[in-house]
């Protein structure tokens, strides 16, 4: 580690205390450089930690705090819609059991708000609802009955449910076989003595917590939609997403929103036809409303709680998990929460770069991996027999550090069972190492900015700014803008996230020399049907047509028509058959033995899960590789810009530079290509110019040699890094 | 060969004389025991063979037979509307050439028609039409100026144009090199003036062909829609369907279905955004009376011809071959051409049984393979040297074999050049022993039935019995379809055909206990767009409610809807997720180890090109096959019926068998199951109940044994079979 007038041993580092360790936890908070101890879920620090000197932070979550309160007001509790599994009609009265299929510990039927003006029944065969004088329902039978059913048809019911068990009591309690422990449920802010219960309950709970320095909220109101199944060997997750509001709806909720936006939303609006409103899937306009709506609720009352705890002198820090909905880190609006901080636990650099790139906080820190529990996330050892954690928390760091390098990170720390690390002197010494990497690093972020190309790229989805850097929650296999996010994460790029409304009220942002568009159809990564608006493919192909350039990966721009899958289709030189092309001819292509694009690229090409059926137009587009007959990678002269196809994207270090090179191509860079490059693909080079830092990381397992090419493009440095190793040098 | 009461030794056969040839076409027709003599095309048979008392048997062509008036009456050839290739406007002025991209031996634009009256102009970015008066065309320079274009949007012309190459001399003239030859085009009937020439030319063509007594049509006016492009070494075929009528239109025709129909149709029930009408895309409902409207043209001048060659005592023959559209084999209709015989050249199974199929002719004759050329279709060597016209023939003959075991047809013959088989003695003896064979397995069909299942088996598909036993043409990869049917062909069922126009009207037919439904979404095989009638929804499931089956493959009842993909999901006990179920969960199911389905399959199953993205519904769906976490094979009781799902479908010896198994069992058939069943896969059994005879194939290439199960399901007779064999048991 090369001298810096930073001190480098400590600070910036939260230390989750332990009970009944308190000189483990001293020992560590010494040699890490901890300057904030935590209070772990359940756990009550010691006096001795306590008056350690050290910040305290504690956690609290409000929603779950007033049991006494949510065991009598069993009609405060939050609720959600729920769609009945489809039943088939066999004669004209059919009688469906609403919770059938779903955890009754979790739901129960909300049979007190007026089922008539809030349920709805459809028929799933014709799509149309079925009359409100035609079904009845009976509360002691858990059931409604339609008359006039037509046989063979499908009908379901839209219903409200309280959910009687919060979800993350319910989960922890299950996982862990809590046997009687009381089931946890969650109160609903949204009505006003329910408010004035939690912030009862948190102004005694700030009195009673005189030592703590920084309220750390879990998170605000909502929890993200999780609906579990009656079944939980084979279907334990009816639905589940990270960012949709189902679970914040209510019979209240919806009486205001109508009053404010001058329309009503109904049951189906969230329902969907038991797709609810996934992130995945480019969202309605009207759901829209609706999280502006409810963004709008939990800023205007997570604000009196913020409040509350300046008022105690004390900051409100929000950890970005499970009641995390309305929240939206990434809205423009955050800042008027009055957070002091903003904790994100990460597995990945896209996630680093998610919590860097929310505004309106002074702090954002990040929770590292691994935690330290017994077992990781798919029950293999870590801190036990057969585990080595050291090893696995070099591997999330490498991952992480690529994000770290390219934005401004304020605080890392750790979380679960300090005592668990006591048996690993190794682990307690690399995080010593990691902690002191950490601050090297932010020390040059501050005044200063990396080095990015001259040109910005945008990533165009249905959420635009609002989810970016991430599709919904951590990874999902599956879903290749993950994998692109996680590549860019750590590119020397200026990435901006737009949507469509953004392009088609303001156009392509000035600076923006190439848009990524990336997933599969329907989706809101694709866009889905976002692109039936046709100033959307104006506005794009006159910007290719001027200059500029185009991504598309897997299924780009989509949305059927008559002989036609992409929008952009002319732009990128190909198209999709997704079958109805049988009888239409395919252009004959030679694939091309080199180019720009590809210069770096291994064979096999491994791109993930593909799109297949693509067939370009004609001698313009240049394929690069291809499986069956289908374009896996093409390249396409448009006006005066370029597009690039890819099939699939996955993340590995190869791609990652392909994606890059792409990325260059397609802004007509390569003039600026080769300034900072670091040769070896498992390694990256950043530049910090003020500071006058070249940083050189390596993010494999194994040792690495690289050759850096300098500001100029070609003056070379040659680098050697060990294993997971980082070098900075002066320039 | 046992003994018969018929002359296995002569009739039935129809030979290729070839002039200059006579000693060797006499003494094959002697060989072969032909009763028949075709002159083919360009070839005149010389007085030897005219006068050897054979029949002769001659064809005609007769829309390109009228070069003389063809070259006169441009005004009078066929046409076609056709899309210009889309261009991006990059001004509020765009300019189209209209025949960019196409052929232009094959198509001149039709300027004469009104342009104005019968071309659209869209634009395709917005999918509406421009205004007429916003665009200009300029003959000469064949271009068409839109004003007011929104720059990056698309733009195409539909446009009418005339052929002046008729497509199968274009074909034969560029294939073969032949020069300056004269670029024959083929008439338009619909023209009266037209109609007059073809009458008189075939008077006198046939006052001079005393010596012919079968007059072959090859076939009637309007060939297969084939559009060639511009580049015939990248895109020859920019479309090309063997069903789709659009080489039939005229200003004339649209203005008589007006007149009939009592609406107008306009170029994009034509076009279609540039798919045309392709057989394997759903058809319109406008679109299908179009074909009524062209059938019923095609069959009230086509009926002038016959009775002119019925007038000469001739008989009038049609070949189910190029200038087929109108003809429809299949259609209830056909019988009104008052038509002689079908000729249906054949390389599969399901081809025997279409020409079988069809009504309304006393003779169904199949053209076999090989044809006696040099080359096979794949240029691979035939009648030459490396050639094994031995071995292709029997390969041939096995496939068609099995087509001909079930049901009944007339004649065969063969196509080409005799001379070409004079070097190869064995196939001379092979065609022999073949044509015995054929004329011993006709005389079983007399007066009998081959034994059949006791209960019938419908398929469903948007185009029902009037492309029964077909998709479109011969066989094309990647429509499963087709291999369904190659395996029905040879199966001991009895199969119908069955549209949804039927199905709502009449309901499932009597005696069906179950039905398949395969192909992919939007296809007409699968149903598109006519599965968002609720009503066959409500049939289906009534009908397996109250004890029918259901085959699915592929993606059977495809209808996107929110949240469901097949319409029929709940009989099937399984969905397929697009993309768009990332958060909502999957049931865990276990793959069963053993079912009375896949009692017979082979591991691993190769099914083609599946679909993926299954997911089951819970514990009813039993899952016999899957990969990736995606079911391939699974079986669902539903109501008192019950379906079968395959993830695609690939026509092998095993995959019949598992075919045959899953209609069995869906049926609830198990009982009768085994019934002149043989064991061995590559082997079939055929039991002629009448004549007592049980007829046992070998379908493979190479010797078998097998053991047949008799009528009772449970006695036993072994059978050995040398490679391509047959054996024939009395019973």
């Amino acid at each position: 580690m090369p001298s810096t007038n930073v001190d480098l041993t400590r600070g910036d580092f939260t230390l989750p205390g332990e009970a009944g360790y308190e000189q483990l936890t001293l020992r560590l908070a010494e040699k890490w450089g901890a300057d904030t101890i935590r209070d772990s879920d359940g756990t009550q620090l010691s006096p001795e930690i306590l008056e350690s000197g050290k910040a305290i932070y504690s956690t609290v979550c409000l929603v779950r705090s007033v049991q006494p309160w949510a065991r009598v007001n069993r009609d405060k509790l939050q609720q959600n819609f729920l769609m009945s599994f489809p039943v088939v009609a066999e004669k004209a009265k059919t009688t469906i059991t609403l919770l059938d299929g779903f955890f009754t510990e979790q739901f129960a039927v909300n049979w007190r708000d007026s089922p008539k003006t809030w349920w709805q029944v459809f028929d799933r065969t014709t799509g149309e609802e079925v009359a409100k004088r035609k079904w009845v329902f009976n509360e002691k039978k858990g059931t409604v009955t339609i008359d006039g059913t037509t046989p063979g048809h499908r009908y379901t019911v839209n219903f409200l449910a309280f959910r009687i068990w919060e979800e993350i009591s319910m989960y922890n309690h299950l996982t862990n076989d809590w046997g009687d422990r009381e089931h946890l449920a969650a109160v609903d802010p949204m009505q006003p003595a329910t408010q004035k219960v939690l912030l009862r309950f948190l102004d005694t709970w700030l009195r009673e917590h005189p030592a703590t320095k920084v309220v750390r909220f879990t998170s605000m109101f909502y929890n993200f939609s999780w609906f579990w199944g009656a079944d939980r060997k084979t279907l334990r997750d009816v639905y589940s997403d990270w960012g949709d509001y189902a679970m914040t709806v209510s019979p209240r909720a919806l009486r205001l929103f109508e009053k404010k936006y001058g329309y009503k939303l109904v049951s189906e609006d969230f329902v969907n036809g038991g797709l609810y409103n996934s992130t995945h899937n480019a969202p309605s306009r009207r759901y829209r409303d609706y999280m502006a709506f409810m963004h709008d609720f939990v800023i205007e009352f997570g604000r009196k709680c913020i409040e509350l705890v300046h008022r105690y002198d004390k900051l409100a820090y929000v950890f970005y998990d499970d009641h995390w909905v309305g929240v939206e880190p990434s809205s423009p609006r955050f800042h008027e929460f009055g957070f002091d901080g903003l904790i994100k636990c990460v597995f990945n650099a896209f996630e680093v770069r998610l919590c860097a790139h929310s505004t309106g906080v002074k702090t954002r820190e990040l929770r590292l991996h691994p935690y330290l529990f017994p077992t990781g996330l798919k029950g293999e050892p870590t801190f036990k027999e057969g585990g080595n954690p050291t090893l696995d928390a070099k591997n999330f760091w490498i991952d992480a550090r690529r994000g770290i390098v390219r934005a401004p990170i304020d605080r890392i720390g750790l979380g679960g069972y300090l005592s668990l690390v006591e048996p690993f002197p190794d682990f307690q010494d690399y995080i010593e190492g990691l902690a002191k990497e950490f601050r090297l690093l932010k020390s040059f972020h501050a005044g200063d900015k990396p080095w990015t190309a001259p040109y910005k790229v945008a990533v165009l989805t249905a959420w635009g700014d609002l989810r970016a850097w991430t599709c919904s929650g951590h990874f999902t296999p599956g879903v290749p803008l993950y994998d692109v996010l996680e590549s860019l994460a750590g590119l020397p790029l200026e990435v901006q996230f737009i949507d469509f409304d953004d392009l088609v009220a303001n156009g392509v942002p000035k600076g923006v020399k190439t848009i990524v568009n990336c997933g599969r159809a329907g989706t809101a990564w694709s866009g889905g049907h976002y692109w039936s608006d046709p100033r959307v493919e104006a506005v794009l192909t006159q910007f290719v047509q001027k200059g500029g350039g185009f991504v598309g990966i897997a299924e780009p721009s989509a949305l059927v028509q008559p002989g036609q899958c992409f929008k952009l289709a002319r732009v990128l030189g190909l198209d999709r058959d997704g079958g109805e092309r049988v009888a239409n001819g395919k252009y004959k292509y030679a694939v091309a033995p080199s180019h720009f694009v590809t210069a770096d690229a291994v064979s096999p090409l491994d791109l993930g899960k593909e799109t297949d059926g693509i067939y370009v137009f004609g001698p313009d587009t240049t394929v690069l590789a291809e499986r069956d007959g289908s374009p896996r990678l093409a390249v396409h002269p448009f006006g005066k810009g370029r597009a690039v196809y890819l099939s699939g994207f996955k993340f590995t270090h190869e791609n990652t530079r392909l994606l890059h090179r792409a990325i260059a191509w397609s802004a007509s860079q390569e003039a600026t290509w080769g300034a900072w490059q670091s040769s070896n693909v498992k390694t990256e080079a950043t530049c910090f110019p003020k500071a006058g830092k070249l940083v050189v990381i390596n993010n494999a397992g194994t040792d690495e040699s690289t050759v850096v090419t300098l500001a100029d493009g070609k003056t070379a440095q040659k680098v050697k890094l060990p294993a997971h190793g980082i070098e900075i040098l002066d320039i």
